[in-house]
C-alpha cells in the first residue's frame, strides 16, 4: 500500500491530467490500469461487514483501503481485520478531508437510504468516485442531485446493483437481447422475507428507508424485470397492504405491482415483509427460464425449461466492485449507473402512486 | 353389470323410497352402499377420454356405465374399450330418456362450459345425480339455475374440482385449518400455459368458454386460495392484458388478480395463455409451503420450508368421483358442491369486473 500511495502522490498532477489525454499517448495511464484502486467503505453496518469487507479481499482491481464510520467503537476491529492504516480512517465529521487522501479512489456509501444523497455529494465533492448502495435514495429528486454532483466533479457513480454483474442474471439478459427462446411474454417475480417484527431502521423509520419492502427488496424484482426484458415499462398498476397496523410506520407491509411493457410484454411482481419468496421467472414464446433463489448473495439456481442452467455462483459484490474499478481505469460507461438508479426510483415512485391512487400510472 | 342392473330393476320402488327412510331401518339401503354406482359421461372430448374414462377403471364406488355424446363416430371406440352396452349409449337428442335407465346413477357433464347448465338441468330432471366439470358455468345466474334444478329433483351436484380431493391439496387445507405453521400471511399462485395459438373452442368461442384463462385454468388458482386459506375474500383488484389483438376474441390473454381476505391475508394470482406457470405457495407466520407443479393431473410436488412433503400422487379424478359416489350412498354433503361452484363464479365475475373497471371490487 505504501508503494501505491507514494506512487499516486508523485503522480498526482499527471493523474489529474490523464482524462484529457488519449490512452495511447500517455503510458502512465496504462500503468495506472494495472494497479488496484482503493475503496473506502462509508457506513459499517451488516452489509459492509458481512458482504463488502469480505468481497474486497477477493477483488482484483480494487481493495479495501479505508473506512468511514459514525461509530468509533467499530474502528479497531476493522483496522485489525483488514490492516487499515490510521490515516485511512474517517469519521462523518472529518470525512471531507478524504479529498487529500490519494489512497482512496472510491467511496462506497452503505448508509441508510436517506443518507445516500448527502454522502454521495460529499464524496464526489472530495473528488472520489462513488458506489452508492441500493436503493439509490428515497426520491428521484435526491437521485438527480447525486448525479449532478458526480457529473460536476467529473467522477463516476455506480449503484450497488450487484445482480447486474452476476452470471445467472447476465445469462438472462443475454437471452432477452438474443431472443434465445423467442420473445418474452410474461415475467413473474417476487422477493419477500419475513421481517414484519424487525427493529432495524428499515422497519421502523420511513424517513430513512423511504418505504417498505418495495424500496428495500422489491427493487430487485423491479430491476430484474428491466434487465431481464431489456425493455422499459409503459404503465404500472399496484396494490399495497398492511396486516398489522402498528408495525412498519408509514410503510407498506406487502405490495404487488403489475407492469406493461411494449409489444404486450407484462410482469406480475410482489414484495413483502410478511412472506417468503425469492424468484424471477420468464415465459417466452418458446419456453421458460427462471432463477430461484434469484436475489440472494449466493446459491442462485437457474433453470431453463426444467433443466439446470449450470452456471457457477461467484462473489457478486466482488464482480460489481471490480467492474466499477475497470470502468474507472478505462473510463468506460458504468452498467449499474446513476441514470439507472434514477430511472428505477421514478418507477418506484410510480408504483407507490399507483398503489395509493388505485389508478394505472403511465411512465 | 347384468346382475347389478337386474338388481336395480327389481328394487326400483324401494330405491326411490330410500331417501325417506333412515339407513338403520332399511337394510336394502345398506346393501346399496356396497355396490358401485353407474356413471355416464356426457361429452366425450379430451378430458373424458384422457382422464375420466381411465379414472373410472380405478374407482371403487362407481364405474363407467354409459356415455352420452353428440358425435356418433366416437361411440364404437368407447363401447369396445369400456364394454358399454347399447342400452347405455345416448345421443343429446334422446338423452332425457336416461330417466328410465336404472344403470345410470350419475351423469358427468364434460361439455364446453356454456352447455353445463342445460345438460345439468336435463340430467337432474331425469333423476340423476350430476357431476359438472369446472368451471360450473359461464355466469353465476346459470349456476343458480343448476343448483335449483338439482335441489328440485332431490339429486346431488358435484363440481369437477378434482384437487379438493387430492392429497397434497388436502394437506394444505389441513395446514390452514390447524394453523400448523401459524397464520397464513401471503398466498402466491399462477396457473398458465402457452395456448395462445390454440384452435379449441376455449381459445376461439367466448360464448362457449365464458372467458379466457381465468375461466379455464385461473380458476384452479382461485380455488387454491380459498381452500388453501379456508377464508373468503373481501375485496378483489385485477388487471387483464392481450398481446395479440386478433387472437382469443372476447377473452383475456393474461390476467392478474389480487385478493384481500380477513385479518390482512392477501393473495397475488395470475393466469395466462401466453406463459408457463403452475404453482401455489403459502407464506405463514412460521414458514412457507408450496405445491409445484400444483394443478396438473399428476406429478404434483409439495414442499414445506424447502423439504419434500413426501405425499404420493394418486388418480385425482378417481378420488373425486369415488367421494361423490360415497356422498350419494351415505347421503352426506358434497365437498366440491354446487354452492362452491356458484361462489367461485361470483368471484370470477368480480375479477372480471375489477379488470374491466380498474376498481377494487368488494365481494
Amino acid at each position: 500500500m505504501t508503494n501505491r500511495r507514494s506512487f499516486l502522490k508523485t503522480n498526482t498532477t499527471l493523474a489529474m491530467a490523464a482524462p484529457f489525454l488519449s490512452p495511447g499517448f500517455y503510458p502512465m495511464r496504462k500503468q495506472k490500469r494495472n494497479k488496484k484502486l482503493g475503496v473506502a467503505l462509508l457506513g459499517l453496518g451488516g452489509y459492509a461487514s458481512g458482504q463488502l469487507g469480505p468481497a474486497l479481499q477477493e477483488t482484483k482491481h480494487c481493495y479495501l483501503a479505508g473506512i468511514v464510520t459514525g461509530s468509533p467503537s467499530k474502528v479497531p476491529k476493522w483496522q485489525d481485520k483488514y490492516n487499515i492504516p490510521d490515516e485511512n480512517v474517517y469519521s462523518y465529521d472529518n470525512f471531507d478531508s478524504i479529498a487529500d487522501n490519494d489512497a482512496i479512489d472510491i467511496v462506497y456509501v452503505v448508509t441508510p437510504n436517506a443518507l445516500h444523497m448527502p454522502f454521495t455529494v460529499r464524496a464526489a465533492e472530495a473528488g472520489k468516485h462513488v458506489i452508492c448502495e441500493k436503493p439509490m435514495e428515497i426520491s428521484s429528486d435526491r437521485c438527480r442531485k447525486m448525479i449532478a454532483a458526480c457529473e460536476k466533479a467529473g467522477r463516476k457513480l455506480q449503484i450497488g446493483y450487484r445482480l447486474r454483474y452476476e452470471s445467472h442474471h447476465k445469462q438472462i439478459m443475454d437471452f432477452a437481447k438474443n431472443e434465445t427462446y423467442g420473445k418474452i411474454k410474461v415475467m413473474d417475480t417476487n422477493f419477500s422475507f419475513y421481517g414484519i417484527n424487525g427493529s432495524n431502521w428499515r422497519f421502523t423509520d420511513v424517513s430513512l428507508s423511504g418505504g417498505g419492502p418495495l424500496m428495500d427488496i422489491g427493487l430487485y424484482s423491479l430491476e430484474a424485470t428491466l434487465y431481464g426484458s431489456q425493455l422499459k415499462p409503459i404503465a404500472i398498476t399496484a396494490q399495497s397492504y398492511k396486516s398489522i397496523p402498528d408495525k412498519l410506520p408509514g410503510m407498506e407491509e406487502s405490495i404487488f405491482w403489475q407492469m406493461e411493457f411494449p409489444e404486450g410484454v407484462i410482469a406480475n411482481c410482489g414484495s413483502s415483509y410478511a412472506a417468503r419468496s425469492n424468484y424471477f421467472r420468464v415465459s417466452t414464446e418458446k419456453g421458460w427460464y427462471a432463477i430461484e433463489p434469484a436475489f440472494s448473495y449466493g446459491g442462485l439456481k437457474g433453470v431453463i425449461n426444467g433443466e439446470s442452467m449450470n452456471i457457477k455462483n461467484h462473489n457478486q459484490q466482488a464482480a460489481q466492485m471490480d467492474a466499477f474499478a475497470i470502468n474507472i481505469q478505462n473510463d468506460t460507461p458504468v452498467i449499474a449507473s446513476g441514470a439507472q438508479g434514477l430511472q428505477d426510483m421514478v418507477y418506484v415512485e410510480a408504483i407507490y402512486e399507483a398503489a395509493e391512487t388505485g389508478k394505472k400510472v403511465r411512465v
